[in-house]
């Protein structure tokens, strides 16, 4: 299976950077493909511009980066994101990739009102970390990442068998219950 | 009273423009005193970098932009956000103004797990466009602006009494009916 990790943490001694690497020698293990878009690394610009929003609709774009995500996601069969929930919701770097990658024709078409989806045949796992506490997000906030993320933009486009690990207060739990939370992921991966 | 207007839309013609000249007119001829950030036109870069994760805890920044944007967002009595949904949340842009502008120490502040907030005395209106009906977003899902924009930035920083304005199908709804909205956005701001 051709799996693309879409990863959106900009420092190297995150515990992001641990679960892209648990996450990377697990499938490393595996018969499965993958690849990375490391989106800081890569430096993508995540500001849907003028003349690029202007041709958004036909399914065209003008950054050569988008050009080559959109392959990527295309091609893949499951798709992984991995990343930090800053303020509810997805860095910006990586809400861009949703507003400049997920183009229309290519991810979702319109019939009349409603939302068609295009991309066929692929499962995803989106695994967030965050420092708040468990309830707070999904009491309180209504867990943001499932309506946006999940919800709106991959089961809009098609990817309807979406696994989340949601996990919490990185920040502040012991060590030894971050690990745990890493051998989760290997756990996870090595059976995908 | 001093209104700080943030601004997100990339293109001139769009419909979130209009609503910017609406609320622009009727500022114009209160005794408010307001500007505006339009981050597009601005050239503002969304991207928190690694080495401005670094010196965020300390309230720091090195994007020059930051800093004034700062200043202006503490100096403001009530703020103005404007901008349109996209795939549920708002567009990457913007998503940076926070990620980058509400820096730790300046907007708010931990005792032990607590988050303190240190936005005071401020109002805010936040003004969304979308294509989506809305019932689809508020009872489908949940209403992501409200969860992050407002409950989990505003209101975590201390900006506790927001007025919101959700537009929905702005593309589909006939001209007299987005007259109608702008004619209700100059009302609320002739009122201010």
């Amino acid at each position: 299976m051709k799996i693309l990790i879409v990863y959106a943490h900009p420092y190297e001694g995150s515990f992001n950077n641990a679960i892209l690497e648990t996450t990377q020698s697990s499938l490393a293990s595996s018969t499965h493909d993958y690849e990375i878009i490391d989106l800081n690394k890569e430096g993508f610009n995540p500001v849907l511009r003028k003349e690029e929003l202007k041709i958004y609709p036909q399914g065209k774009f003008l950054d050569p980066q988008v050009g080559e995500y959109l392959k990527k996601l295309k091609a893949a069969a499951h798709l992984v994101f991995i990343f930090p929930i800053w303020w509810g919701g997805v860095p910006a770097i990586l809400k861009g990739f949703f507003d400049k990658v997920f183009l229309k024709k290519e991810t979702y078409e319109f019939k009349g009102l409603r939302p068609v989806p295009k991309l066929k045949n692929k499962s995803a796992t989106v695994i967030s970390t965050m420092n708040s506490p468990k309830l707070f997000y999904s009491l309180y906030l209504k867990s943001p990442i499932k309506q946006t993320v999940i919800k709106s933009t991959l089961k809009v486009c098609g990817v309807k068998k979406v696994k989340w690990f949601e996990l919490s207060r990185v920040v502040s739990v012991s060590n030894k219950k971050r690990k745990k939370m890493l051998a989760k992921i290997r756990k996870y991966f090595s059976k995908l």
